[in-house]
């Protein structure tokens, strides 16, 4: 789609040749007629590379671009955020390589045989655990999206201009294996008046959140492995908690410590961080739930079409109270909506890839899309947020999101 | 579990000051009561790496004998399998990085600008794509296992000794995005005398397999994807076909051409290799669907049980003709068997996490697990999938694995 070898001359030489009558479907306005044989390419004249080429595979050379990116230079060392490149992935897993990070100290690199976990505070009987210990729970594996709150803040004044990277990049999705806490707080005895628990990770920011008990003992996981393997360091190996829905914040990576409490401690992360000012002065605070947004990511910002033709339009869809049960996608800045395709399963609390068949006329139009949850919430244009929250806040923008496509196949965030 | 800390004495000191009461769960004999703060670890105390210390991620350092492992040298140059880790693995997804291999003649690295991809044969019109044509179709992302007909071909003669990485690992399963091919078939338009087609790879050893067309019209995919992120070279990048639930060999990666055509091509790969000689000297050929199989991955050969007390038994199960419905798993070499728990959403023709709870009374054991897919079909014990084939085959075996747990927790595959 970026490719800029649709203007070649070969291309249009054989596009001319093609009469309306051979594109019926309209599917396939670049496909040539095969005439010849193929060349037999150089790389099927030799044997290839050996099995075993690489232990652990990585990437094609070909694909050296699709990497994670950082937004800015860090304010400190180890302060940093790097996005996960959404308009050159497919489906609805992130791979491991291109999974979000935000880090507050940097990645501490943990011998999982010395990390131990404790549980204690308000609980019958404090436990430490090693990671062994952990893993001889009973295990559940499940999709879920991790989002930090601070992504898309970039439009809360308007159209920044950036690539779908960088205002949505801070987003992944991956199937996670780990114990419910819910079994190991069984196991230690919540007292009767515990209420929320702290969270601590071992990292040198220490970073620290207060959760609601309730959360705990519902979906919350200790978390040791992602797509099938164990955590990689950037996401919390060994030990990570997962609270699905939650922002990303909240579900601290490279965990130490659970305390049960009766009230919130008030961490730095929760109140001069993490909360949200609105217009009247006064923050929202503990706002935990990631609410119901979706953006495409092909055609989107940077990209380019090759002229006017058929083109699938694709994004991801996510709510953090559950099911993705709509996604509705618009062409022209948001006058007319029609109802994309959602790849299944839906799974709840996890990014939903969604698809619209577009047959774009060559003219400048305006793509948005606009996800509703199983909830009923719809998620908002950006001046329906702003009137609502004003422009005081930095985390959960959810606006629709609209990409610009020029008649010359140009598309920007604008 | 093949920890050996579990014999350390203070492990020995703290368990033996735990009284039964504080066990009534059974499911933590090895957690210590926390009765002191958690030393701070030295990566707690000075900041991490820096984010983006990897754009493309990786895998933790402790991590690194979880890699994909070669089963023999290869016979010639490129001609190799590797195998996927399940014994270390998590969940169904298996990551890019660890999917397993199997070459014909090595990986060829493919420029994707350059690469061509032909449909010609009983077609109304034969057409040449691009990678950015096929990316112009509607695409879907499927989750499917991939296993190589010779996957457990180790275990016809009896326990081969072997780990499951080495006995089971020609398995893994991703989420797949692409092309159905039926879409694209119905672009090129297929002529009424054709029933079979050819594709064709672009590798060195032009591997080449004839399908029956009703598949290609069913669920086949013409795939650029895998996990989220373009295909790997040694799995086809930039395509592949995909036939869910087909032997592994049929789904040609590097593919530049699908021939349509009235019968079956006899190549090298389904006449002297992929058949089933049986014990009448009679051949089965034109094997396709994987049947139903199932393999307890942890605990397995190799792994150590710490002692006596609750263990998470947990493997994988997978038919090539729907969805797993039922998996059981046997602690005394198939003499009792009960309902594992099922990892949801269970998907068709897709790798099935399954797990039940063994209290281990510390006595000899032999773990075992039997799948049952949509169909009926339950899979075989390694006698009863003999006395129907015989001791000729090398391909397509899917018996009952057993795993001999010894009193002092050394387990074997015996």
């Amino acid at each position: 789609m970026n490719d800029k070898r649709t203007t070649s001359p070969r291309r249009r030489r054989v596009l001319s040749g093609l009469g309306a009558a051979s594109l019926a479907t309209v599917l396939l306005p670049r496909a040539r007629a095969a005439v010849a044989p193929l060349p037999v390419e150089p790389w099927s004249q030799q044997p290839g590379e050996p099995g075993l080429w690489h232990p652990y595979g990585l990437p094609s050379d070909f694909e050296k671009d699709v990497v994670r990116r950082i937004s800015r230079p860090p304010a400190m060392p180890g302060a940093t955020s790097t996005l996960t490149p959404l308009g050159d992935l497919f489906g609805a897993i992130t791979p491991n390589g291109l999974v979000y990070e935000r880090h507050h100290g940097g990645v501490p690199l943990i011998d999982p045989a010395q990390h131990r976990f404790v549980i204690h505070g308000l609980v019958k009987q404090a436990r430490e655990f090693t990671l062994d210990d952990l893993m001889r729970f009973p295990s559940v594996s499940r999709v879920h999206f991790l989002e930090c709150s601070g992504n898309t803040a970039s439009e809360w004044k308007g159209p920044s201009g950036l690539p779908v990277q960088m205002t949505h990049g801070l987003l992944s999705c991956c199937e996670w294996t780990g114990v419910p806490l819910s079994t190991v707080l069984d196991e230690v005895g919540v007292a009767p008046e515990a209420k929320w628990f702290l969270a601590e990770g071992s990292d040198a920011a220490a970073m620290t959140r207060s959760i609601p008990l309730a959360k705990g003992l519902d979906d919350a996981l200790l978390v040791y492995a992602q797509n099938g393997e164990h955590l990689r360091p950037e996401n919390g190996y060994p030990l990570r908690l997962l609270l699905p829905g939650f922002e990303g914040n909240t579900n601290i990576k490279w965990l130490r410590r659970i305390k049960l409490t009766a009230e919130p401690f008030m961490t730095r992360e929760e109140t001069s961080k993490y909360t949200d000012l609105q217009a009247d002065g006064l923050a929202r605070q503990f706002v935990f739930e990631m609410d119901a947004k979706s953006v495409i990511t092909r055609p989107s910002a940077g990209q380019h079409l090759g002229g006017p033709g058929f083109y699938p339009v694709s994004g991801l869809a996510w709510s953090g109270r559950g099911c993705i049960t709509r996604v509705e996608v618009s062409m022209d800045g948001g006058k007319t909506w029609r109802d994309a395709t959602l790849q299944g399963p839906v799974q709840s609390k996890a990014a939903t890839r969604f698809e619209a068949g577009w047959h774009w006329d060559g003219a400048p139009a305006d793509l948005q899309s606009r996800a509703t949850d199983e909830t009923g919430y719809v998620q908002p244009t950006r001046d329906a947020l702003v009137a609502a929250r004003g422009l005081n806040s930095y985390y959960h923008y959810n606006g629709i999101q609209n990409w610009q496509v020029a008649a010359n196949g140009e598309i920007r965030n604008a």
